[in-house]
């Protein structure tokens, strides 16, 4: 029974997110249903993160396995066939040992989040940023956003419904850059608490403002409440860029 | 009566491309029927570049002129709401003398070129850039990129239905570069012959599968007939991203 490893690209809009739900079409339900397509087998795959509903991926990882083998550009061309027309691809697939899980072998994650940062509607990045009308300082939202790297408690920043079992994340990189009009806000962790990245980027869109100093930053993180922290910020400028596993 | 020059950003994906056309929703009619709305006026814009249906702009340039006073931001903001829910938004405004023509008055113009080089298709990026299947070597695009490089007759380059009274360019700029999967085409000159870019990049695209070699460009040049020159690339790739005018 050989196994499969691929890397996903999609486009959220108009996706209920990753996972299988009652109402919309998952990422998960997409390529689950062109794996049937193409092999007849009722596959269940593993996402290394389940990114909610308009969040986009340009590197998603999965795995499954197949009663049948096929060479994986085989798969990987007849599953992008049958994804047609949606909003979801494959963009490489290899063969790999059965022990790998794209989600627990998950050493690091790797997220961007795109603020324009302008007065003007979205055009051509409009449903793929988070257009934000007041001025930002993003040196501001850097420092402050270092308080937050590390081991903490992120109980502040995590989804009430968040199912994980421990607040305790070891945030390895927050980083907030200016490129034109464009803030990119890039963070790494082996993993995320549910809605804590865009809860940390709602947070510092208020530090940007002035709204909040930094002690304000540290205060909600010392609160361990959801309510002390900043809003979630909307879903749709949000990308899984990468995951790492060990060699 | 106060003259205004504006920079435009716009998703062309829908749209006829800059100029009025019988058929479709061009982006000088979106503006002129927003500042119509805001104003009751029956202006007429003049564009810096005169885009094909399907080409992206980020920094389009118009200059129109109006009979009343209103402070920049006012037109803007006003123009932007009455441009709902198209994909065209002015981006900045300022007042300018009445000799500006944003057309003539041009020294520079900067296109972008996006070919997104992988087998699978394109999922954020879909409309937004040329997804081309076969590996292309961009550093041999780029080499012979430079043989266009400088005051040439274009005539193998320009759409039989071109109104430019002369072929003669100056290129000043044809660079190749990657950037992961993505191949991007930067290109400068005062001005451009009507399809200039997308056939420079066609001819590339033949250069960079190794269909055509370096010698091949330079004769499609000399040849001086559009049916030795490489096809069309698709319009949806291409970006007007600035236009430079002297202090």
């Amino acid at each position: 029974m050989p196994d499969y490893r691929v890397v996903i690209e999609y486009d959220g809009r108009g996706m209920v997110g990753w996972q299988r739900q009652k109402k919309g079409v998952s990422v998960q339900q997409s390529i689950e249903e062109a794996l049937f397509k193409f092999c007849g087998e009722e596959i269940r795959i593993q996402g290394a993160g389940r990114t909610d509903a308009g969040v986009h991926a340009l590197g998603q990882v999965a795995n499954f396995s197949l009663q049948s083998l096929h060479k994986p550009h085989v798969v990987m061309n007849a599953v992008n066939y049958h994804l047609k027309p949606t909003s979801v691809v494959i963009i490489s697939c290899e063969e790999t040992d059965p022990e790998f899980n794209a989600r627990f072998s998950a050493t690091g994650r790797h997220y961007l989040y795109r603020i324009i940062n302008r007065t003007a509607p979205l055009t051509v990045d409009y449903g793929l940023a988070w257009q934000f009308k007041r001025p930002l300082d993003h040196d501001a939202m850097h420092e402050s956003a270092q308080l937050l790297v590390g081991r903490h408690d992120f109980t502040s920043f995590r989804a009430v419904a968040c199912q994980a079992k421990s607040p305790l994340r070891t945030l390895e990189k927050l980083e907030v850059k200016r490129v034109g009009d464009e803030i990119q806000i890039g963070t790494s962790a082996q993993s995320f608490l549910h809605n804590q990245v865009r809860s940390m980027v709602g947070s510092l869109s208020l530090i940007g403002t002035g709204q909040w100093q930094k002690e304000d930053l540290l205060k909600a993180l010392d609160a361990k409440d959801r309510q002390a922290a900043g809003p979630n910020a909307p879903p749709y400028g949000l990308y899984l860029i990468a995951v790492d596993y060990e060699r």
